[in-house]
């Protein structure tokens, strides 16, 4: 996935660093952590400079996303036990594509609405997000930045 | 993509038909428009029964889904000119696993926000939505249902 002329120059966007924790590297995808404690949410940004739209990768990168968001999916099933994934490509703020993969819960800050404008943000204690962490990096093999 | 036993007595759930009209169907997914004429907004269904989370599918039907994601998206965009595009698994209401393909446009009803509780649904004139559907299945090759 790395010999692709778009991944060279690639940097995340600066919103999306400020509101997540970065956790790691897939072949395609960095992984990053919602700072929002309501819902266990990692984001997927494909290391493509200038996509913005999922049909602005190839077809093979497109594949590979969808094998990711799986993978990202399966994990974050297993570690929290939610009740439903929701995954988006929304991007109407910020435009670097990115994917959101939301574990919600019956009974969480939104339910059953989708997460965006719907709670406050809470912030997670110290100790819960790196609990979240080390189990989401146990079943990801994750590349480290 | 048919000889999944899960194909057979697969239908499509009250809500997702009372909320769309039907306009084909891929080799995986049935392809709906929402009445909702605030947004251009096509719904990918698998036809698989049983189905609730993309992960739920097998590998190969993820990726057809990816494809068939793509194909809706680069006809949505062609066709309406879009600003983005809104690409969404969430299904927290309706169980059934369906995902949103829609076309976003600077000051449309909801912008910036995602779509879902956003701005009250408003009714197509049938001339727009007939003209919408057939310049959608001039650029999709859909099988009739």
């Amino acid at each position: 996935m790395s010999s692709d002329p778009r991944a060279a120059g690639w940097a995340l966007d600066p919103q999306l660093d400020r509101d997540t924790t970065a956790i790691g590297d897939m072949a395609l995808c960095r992984v990053l952590l919602s700072k929002d404690a309501n819902y266990p949410w990692l984001i997927l940004v494909p290391r493509r400079r200038g996509a913005v739209e999922i049909i602005d990768l190839r077809a093979s990168e497109q594949a590979q996303l969808m094998t990711e968001i799986a993978d990202a999916s399966i994990a974050l099933k297993a570690v929290t036990g939610c009740d439903k994934l929701n995954v988006a490509a929304i991007g109407n703020v910020v435009a670097q594509l990115h994917v959101h993969v939301i574990a919600r819960t019956r009974g969480d800050a939104a339910w059953p609405r989708p997460v965006w404008n719907a709670a406050p943000p809470r912030d997670y204690e110290a100790a819960a997000r790196n609990q979240l962490t080390a189990a989401l990096l146990q079943r990801l093999a994750l590349t480290p930045i």
